[in-house]
């Protein structure tokens, strides 16, 4: 059976040298070919002699490869059969517009979470994680390649990137903050001989999202370091991205986020990221999305290597109220990675109410674009979903689902905010012509009843949708001027859709 | 006893002609005279053959009059006595810096509400509105001189300011919104003939706000009017507030508003506002806290004449957060006399919730200004406060009421912000030096915990506020660097207070 989906991973391994350092000494690489592509993809070394050249095909049918290494090899070429996809397997998220869609063309409405390092916890904790996802709250997860150190999450991950050991390191108090140093002495990694089960766990962690449907959302560097993996050279860093690169890409869920927060990365200058992001176009054959994400300073959004905003709000008190002003600046996708999180802690990031969160939600939604959860609860256990993953607390999740069961019955691809009175947003369908779908939203206000005035002539089904209690409430059929009555709760939208005519 | 308070009314009456008409052919005025000062004010007709003039002494003892009159009069001079305050007469209202005192050195901190016509209401009504306010909810009351044609509003007054007769008027719906079709034919009134008991019926009211200790911030002009009294001629206009003067100046709990939302009347210029102002400023003897409010653009509040912005909302989302920026744009107080109102109507204006408008409350007084309150239920008997008066239902009074006390509390006449993290609003004391005060806001963040860092040395109080549960919890002494644990919900606060050195 030396086949493989459309879009799966089809990988070609080799035995080879191992002695000396093969990540820098040996290099693999393979040319995938059928009667549609040619793609030529990067291998790596995966440690005890074995090299890997993974390709994802985009299209069906038989394909031949040809593989080339620094070193003699027996499996030099071979043949393999592309199947059809499978029935959850819609292919890598692209950009369309201002939204997004899977390769088969399906709606993407990336509704995500956060958390950070859920897959360098212990095993069951990752495993609670990956029971929650399950539950569909979210379709995208934003986490890091590297281990973080931060509030919160001081203790050693389950690996590390780099072969090495760390420096024992014991948290300082001052107060109930944290005493956050920096790069600390004693750690001896060497940052050109990378650890190959780190990421084959990483790779395995990908896949069952994949699985399950959801877009892994990879931070390919932060700031967050006691260890060193921030402040590498220039050429170490372009070692790690070509040797993840040449590991993920072929995973067809995967984007490329490369950084959080690149700003707090004080020794990169912009030059360098964009020398980075020359690197990521260079070694990912099917261009997976790609963007940056900003802790003050708004990176250059309309960067041609940019697909999609990744932003984190700039403003205590409005963030997702700018999402149709960031799609005008930057013309592209507006995906609002970190807009505070739902708990409990003591910093402001991360203490705002199910309510407010599933609020921003609506905001960014109905302007066309999208926000992030995440969540962080003061708990005695220590474990918070925005770092560790483990068990949901919060109440947003479950609303943050009914939105996207909301999204996918719109007709198109998205929402664009659409004219409307100053107390309400409303959004249409992202269409050029009427799409005879418009959604109200009220956010923290709370009308006893609005009025519409529909172009005449067409009958309009209206519902009134609890965003929080998660309810439809059939609203009737309504022509022209009509009223409808609104239960006087914060949260609430109405939805209208025209009605064939010959339904009606 | 021919005697008066200081910052009382002492008033001048004579008879004179009632034929032709009096209210611009004769006038009248008086000089009153004492060791400290010497006012002239101006009288007014009012009606029956009698002729007024009002005086407000800013000092006690011996007062000599003389009056002056287009038409013969025997009573041309005469003396009266001036008493000290009594305990709850505490002068006029002053700006100081960026904030109030009355003229005798207490402190004011405006904290108001709005209900724009409830003088023109019926009897039980109005005798409703005053027993609500004597709660002591608010210290500032917004109300009109005109009646109010607008949504909610739009049955006949109980009053007209002119003599004349109203066009018989029937509100049309379309859905649920009124067609408000501005000044409606077949009203005639003689804008040169006013109608002294409608005045005389303000002027009670005012009295007795003035009994309960709540300002007047008397609006002299809008747009909301189908009678045509929002689009008199200039002289008209210039007729109306010198008449206005002279009845209400020697009031102590006057404040003029030239106009509520002055952009809505199209037919005047910024030249007529400035025009108008002079008037005021030459025709108030006692020179009276005076502003404009605005609807859309804001009126150029770094105007001489103004002593205090009176400032609407210009966002959805965010309001009393700016008001610091507005502090330092115009160098003046800050009232946000619109902010949205709690309620339920339709409008957007009118239907936050109780919790929403305290928060601004909180985050406009921490900024160093203050902000006013509304109330729009949509009932069955269709009494709204913002517009009558009436029963209060929201749940944001007594809240307000909570804040006044707090601020009461403060040392000095009113608050600062004050440099803190990013993710609260602080403030002290408005002062040169450092007051040892300092207060903490979360608004919509619910901290577990937060850490303070305090000048060694000292001692301090610390008190846990639940600004919507209106309790104050003392959290103990403290030192240098200290944690504070909070109840992790939204609307907390933290008071901070040195314990002088002989206390601690």
């Amino acid at each position: 059976m030396n086949q493989v989906q459309k879009w799966g991973v089809y990988e070609v391994t080799l035995r080879g040298p191992s002695e000396g350092n093969p990540f820098v000494e040996q290099s693999v690489e393979g040319t995938f070919t059928s009667e549609h592509e040619r793609v030529t993809a990067a291998g790596f070394y995966d440690g005890d002699g074995v090299y890997r050249i993974r390709f994802m095909p985009s299209f069906e049918g038989q394909y031949h490869y040809r593989v080339s290494a620094t070193f003699p090899s027996e499996r030099l070429e071979g043949e393999f059969t592309v199947i059809p996809p499978g029935s959850t397997n819609h292919g890598p998220v692209r950009t369309r517009g201002f939204h997004f869609e899977y390769a088969d063309g399906t709606p993407y409405f990336p509704l995500g979470t956060t958390a950070y390092v859920w897959h360098l916890q212990g095993a069951s904790t990752q495993q609670t994680t990956l029971e929650e996802l399950r539950k569909g709250y979210f379709n995208k997860i934003r986490f890091c390649v590297m281990p973080k150190h931060y509030l919160y999450n001081l203790h050693e991950p389950s690996s590390y990137p780099y072969e090495g050991s760390a420096a024992p390191f014991e948290a300082t108090f001052s107060g109930n903050f944290y005493t956050l140093m920096g790069v600390q002495p004693g750690n001896h990694f060497d940052f050109e001989r990378f650890n190959p089960a780190h990421f084959q766990h990483l790779e395995q962690c990908v896949q069952q999202l994949a699985d399950m449907g959801i877009e892994a959302d990879i931070i390919m560097m932060h700031a967050y370091d006691r260890w060193g993996f921030s402040q590498m050279t220039a050429s170490q860093d372009a070692l790690y991205f070509r040797y993840l690169l040449a590991r993920l890409s072929a995973y067809r869920n995967v984007w490329w986020s490369l950084a959080n927060e690149y700003d707090l990365l004080r020794g990169k200058t912009i030059a360098d990221w964009e020398r980075l992001a020359e690197i990521v176009l260079a070694h990912d054959p099917y261009h997976h999305l790609r963007s940056i994400h900003n802790c003050f300073a708004m990176y250059d959004y309309t960067r041609p290597w940019i697909t999609h905003c990744s932003i984190q709000r700039q403003d205590v008190y409005k963030c997702a109220e700018y999402t149709d002003e960031y799609r005008i600046r930057y013309g592209k996708p507006v995906v609002l990675d970190e807009i505070a999180y739902e708990g409990d802690i003591d910093q402001g990031w991360g203490n705002i109410s199910g309510e407010e969160l599933v609020r921003r939600y609506w905001e960014s939604a109905l302007r066309g674009g999208y926000a992030t959860h995440g969540e962080t609860f003061d708990r005695p256990d220590g474990i918070l979903w925005w770092s560790h993953g483990g068990v949901l607390h919060g109440e947003s999740p479950a609303r943050i689902r009914f939105l996207h069961d909301i999204l996918c019955q719109t007709p198109g691809v998205g929402l664009r905010r659409m004219q409307a009175s100053w107390d309400e947003v409303a959004a249409t369908a992202e269409t050029l012509g009427d799409s005879g779908y418009y959604l109200y939203y009220y956010g923290f206000n709370r009308p006893c009843r609005r009025t519409f005035s529909l172009p005449e002539g067409n009958t309009f089904a209206v519902e009134v949708i609890d965003t929080w209690d998660m309810t439809i409430t059939d609203a009737g059929q309504h022509q022209g001027s009509f009223t409808i009555e609104l239960p006087r709760k914060q949260y609430m939208a109405i939805r209208i859709r025209k009605i064939p005519p010959h339904h009606a």
